[in-house]
């Protein structure tokens, strides 16, 4: 069992937390994604969609999408739970991890990839685009600010994947200059603890 | 318990097809978007995203995203199993399904939204990048249209989560004019094993 990893790219970092908050431990095979490694032919048997991360089981079977790789990993090691325990705490987690990715994750990268020069050539841009979700990222900020406002973590009470998916959307925002306004005092504490957890050097 | 429903729109489908093919009734309660009472202050009380679908418990719980619902009713009745069994097949239908959302129902939703005169004055619209995820959407209907040449479903050999979020980004696409194309024949066999399920009215 191996992971296609990129050691600086957003999502395969939401897999590196994920599993250094259970202690698992599994190699990582960096992909290099300045030499478009991952969009080879080659990569493309593992996932077609020339992404990162992926898991490759023993078996050669190759999972990718973050989330997924998480979920095999919150099968078959359930403690501490990242995804929650019982049907509504499990639902609960799923719409505050869904909600940090489409409103806060995601146009935290399109901010990015629409308009970064990394990513001319690579895909069709839309700077206007770039611009909304920009926008739109920042919105999201000052939400996230509000629902920390009676909580420690996203989720509730406990710490949970979506705390992960928000904390990577964060960190990647910086390189499209988007940062955690003074007065977001509530989104500035929750930053502080989960950037100090030892998971997010992983 | 009920569930707040728009009959036309393609998120709520996605739901009440999942709980038809699990046989499981819920109560719905239409939600009229056309006025946009999902906007108001009242429902943002219980989705501040303003969307449907939103379950809501008899404790007062609102659960909302989709594949969240979705998940919960998986949770407590697991047959027939629409989310797979066990952590790899579980892994493998999320990363499917997850394929399903990133590059075939967000782009068919995108070439909609980002255009059309419903969502003038609702959301700020892009009509280039209407253009784009409208490109993209035929691009998957090809794709999907290759994945669909070894197997009958779109995870592999049992109807899953992916299927029904796939079906319902087929059938929305229409409204942008995307549609199977005459070579896709494994897309086209597929779309209607899935579309004569009895789930397929819900």
């Amino acid at each position: 069992m191996k992971i296609y990893n990129s050691s600086t790219a957003p999502n395969p970092r939401r897999v590196r937390i994920f599993l250094a908050e259970k202690g698992i431990t599994v190699p990582y095979e960096e992909v290099d994604i300045v030499k478009a490694v991952n969009r080879t032919p080659e990569f493309r048997k593992k996932n077609p969609l020339g992404l990162l991360p992926v898991l490759e089981l023993d078996d050669g079977t190759c999972i990718s999408e973050s989330v997924a790789i998480c979920r095999y990993f919150e099968e078959l090691y359930p403690e501490p739970p990242l995804m929650g325990r019982g049907a509504k705490e499990r639902a609960i987690i799923e719409m505050w991890n869904r909600r940090m990715e489409l409103y806060l994750f995601i146009p935290v990268a399109d901010a990015f990839r629409h308009q970064h020069e990394f990513f001319k050539g690579r895909i069709v841009q839309v700077p206007e685009y770039a611009q909304l979700q920009h926008q739109n990222a920042q919105k999201a900020f000052s939400w996230l600010d509000e629902i920390l406002a009676d909580r420690p973590y996203i989720a509730g009470d406990q710490f949970s994947i979506a705390d992960i998916t928000a904390l990577c959307a964060v960190d990647f925002a910086r390189v499209s200059k988007i940062r955690i306004q003074p007065e977001q005092k509530n989104l500035a504490r929750w930053y502080e603890a989960v950037s100090s957890r030892p998971s997010a050097k992983a």
